[in-house]
């Protein structure tokens, strides 16, 4: 493989995670070693593909100067700052075969600063723009080399054990959960208290607010997934039932629950909005089970949407995540001095008896515009909850905590 | 004043806090020098008052029981457990002169037990049964001490500093505003976030929202507290005039937001609900406030309600707070030993240029059953925002992060 000396360019697309800057800092930690050799500049695109086609660009080699120590220390912030410190976007790219105009610019863009190596940390719909980019490259005579950073709180990707960011997520959402728990069972009145989770299509994140049960026995009574569909005649048999054994009864539910035809449970309460990528834009789904509850039931109930905070909670985040998600950045840069291109970054869980893993390349058409959901036997069969399996499997993930630097009682935030 | 020996009885009432087991911790602690001493047994009510008087107590002398180093191991995750350990309820008491029946009951019960001495940690409706209580014991001939442990994240009880359990939720409200503004200013498309604070009545709160202002520069860019009347129509010109500025618009609301005319902002989104002290139940400020700038500006818009995390989110408390917390329920025992009664424990700041705090024996009746506004100074002229002398005030409140002991990657609780 020849080597390629140039610009590296890294962009953060999509929705931020508590975890999305540690992948910043290690693309950061594996182009300082090269600069001056392979790579003669490094910047970093302000609002992902949109800052870069309009050339709004940051110097990150001027940003991170400094001794080791210092950039270090500068580098450990960012890991500890939450949402994407160089600001996101959500476009698509067109089809290349139907629209080329924005490739043909963007490679102006790219020619200008002489930009070889381009590096895009993004979930589904941002690996669609790595799988396009560098299939059109493929078939052009501009030498780059694209390689995707996967990061997303829905773990939802495939050929990755897991997804960077999910870790952080799922601890924010297990500590949340016991903590909501513990405040219902203050009372004795019967009382239904619903828990709304984040997950458009997988249930990874709702899976994770039972991870209490396998650390210390306390769990919601209900775990309902958007891998199954939803059934309200069994759900209010569920509640019911469990009302008559204990006053507290905590659900935890998918935003993206459906019934069986299809229809979103939140649907009735929603405006409809789609984002670009056709999604729609769900709020309602524990709302409108709040109103089933009361108008079926008539207890006390209160719904509670964990929102925002799932993905930028970095004031608890998991240190195995944050560790994982900067070791992905680090090795997806190698990856790409090393000769690849069109690829995404996935992690390998090794088949040892202690918790590691390794990282591997995998060809980018493996994981964009595909969807990994939680699979049938993490979920138990009346649909209402997952298997100590599933928690296992989630558990080693939410371990470990950063010490993370507070400044006048809240933490400090690095800004790019 | 003569020495009063007998049994002693802890309760906790109201809503929970993250910082109402400190209170607790601070009452054992208090209670164990004394032992075989001035006090023959420490009980605990499960669910306050309810708990006493169906006799459901737990011997804390007995679960606290080991070496000195073994209890305060104990005490401490204790006191970083959220929720009230022993339950509460929110039972109002009847006036004594018009049904005494219910009084008569709890003496029969202290009789039982012999207890003379009565804590109850709790916020404003909670100070109410301390008051009748005592009120109703000077005039019986059984000598007991009564005395209220403030509690509440409000921070509305007169003739205190500041409440245990607001330093807390203000830090959490704090670090969880700094990450909101940091995610939602990653997009550049225009967008409001609009995120609903509790407090019914009092703003101390939603102004809390706004000190990463003094810290790190970053803000809410409107805060709206219930101590003045809620305008739609300056409100839609401060959002459109804040939007032509930049693209993104961040604005905390109290859940309280009250119309000249005294109806609440989210009463038409609400059922109507009134608790047993006869507080509406709301909950729909936020959402209220998100349809209408959907339907008068059009932009992108979410409501955010940070919920019941507000008052539980032990995994990130207040040193500061815990500490006091802490020290409020020792002084209070303290206080009821040295023959007081009838009584509240205030705090007291000091007047010394570094923050620092002293405690105070005060009359029941300066506390139950009043409410302590933000004051006029602390709200700019336009209503729009809080003051950086308001800011300055309870800065010191969230200084300072405990060590809190993690299990399986959340937070241990400790359970009595």
């Amino acid at each position: 493989m020849e080597k390629l000396i140039g610009a590296a360019v890294v962009g953060q697309s999509g929705g931020p995670t508590s975890a999305i800057n540690a992948t910043l800092a290690g693309v950061i930690r594996g182009a300082f070693p090269e600069k001056g050799k392979t790579i003669t500049a490094l910047y970093g695109m302000r609002n992902g593909i949109e800052g870069l086609i309009s050339k709004n660009l940051v110097d990150l080699f001027e940003r991170f100067k400094g001794s080791e120590c210092e950039r270090e220390q500068m580098l450990s912030e960012l890991e500890h700052t939450p949402a994407a410190a160089l600001g996101s976007c959500r476009k698509k790219l067109p089809v290349p075969e139907k629209d080329d105009q924005f490739y043909k610019s963007l490679i102006d863009v790219f020619k200008e600063y002489n930009i070889r190596y381009f590096f895009y940390i993004g979930g589904n719909d941002s690996m669609d723009t790595v799988a396009k980019l560098s299939a059109y490259l493929k078939n052009s005579d501009y030498d780059m080399r694209v390689i995707g950073l996967p990061k997303t709180i829905d773990n939802d990707l495939p050929g990755t054990d897991h997804t960077p960011g999910f870790g952080s997520a799922a601890k924010f959402i297990a500590a949340t959960m016991q903590e909501i728990i513990r405040d219902c069972a203050v009372y004795t009145i019967p009382a239904v208290t619903i828990v709304e989770i984040m997950g458009r299509d997988a249930g990874w994140l709702t899976a994770s607010a039972a991870l209490p049960r396998i650390i210390c026995g306390v769990a919601p009574d209900f775990v309902y997934l958007p891998e199954r569909s939803f059934d309200m005649e069994k759900f209010l048999i569920d509640v019911k039932s469990e009302l008559a054994k204990k006053p507290n009864v905590v659900i935890a539910v998918s935003e993206g629950l459906r019934f069986a035809d299809g229809k979103y449970v939140g649907e009735g309460t929603q405006s409809g909005v789609v984002d670009v990528f056709g999604h729609k834009y769900l709020a309602g789904t524990g709302k409108a089970l709040e109103h089933t509850v009361k108008r079926e039931i008539g207890c006390k109930v209160r719904s509670i949407e964990l929102n925002l905070p799932q993905r930028c909670a970095a004031h608890i985040t998991s240190l195995t995540d944050l560790t994982e998600s900067a070791e992905v950045g680090q090795f997806g840069f190698n990856a790409a001095i090393e000769g690849n291109t069109g690829s995404i970054i996935s992690i390998i869980r090794n088949n040892d008896s202690k918790y590691s893993v390794s990282y591997k390349v995998l060809d980018i058409s493996e994981a964009a515009n595909k969807t990994r959901h939680v699979p049938d036997e993490f979920i138990n069969e009346r649909g209402n909850n997952v298997t100590d399996e599933c928690l296992e499997y989630i558990k080693p993930l939410i371990l470990g905590e950063p010490n993370i630097r507070y400044e006048g009682g809240i933490p400090y935030n690095f800004v790019i």
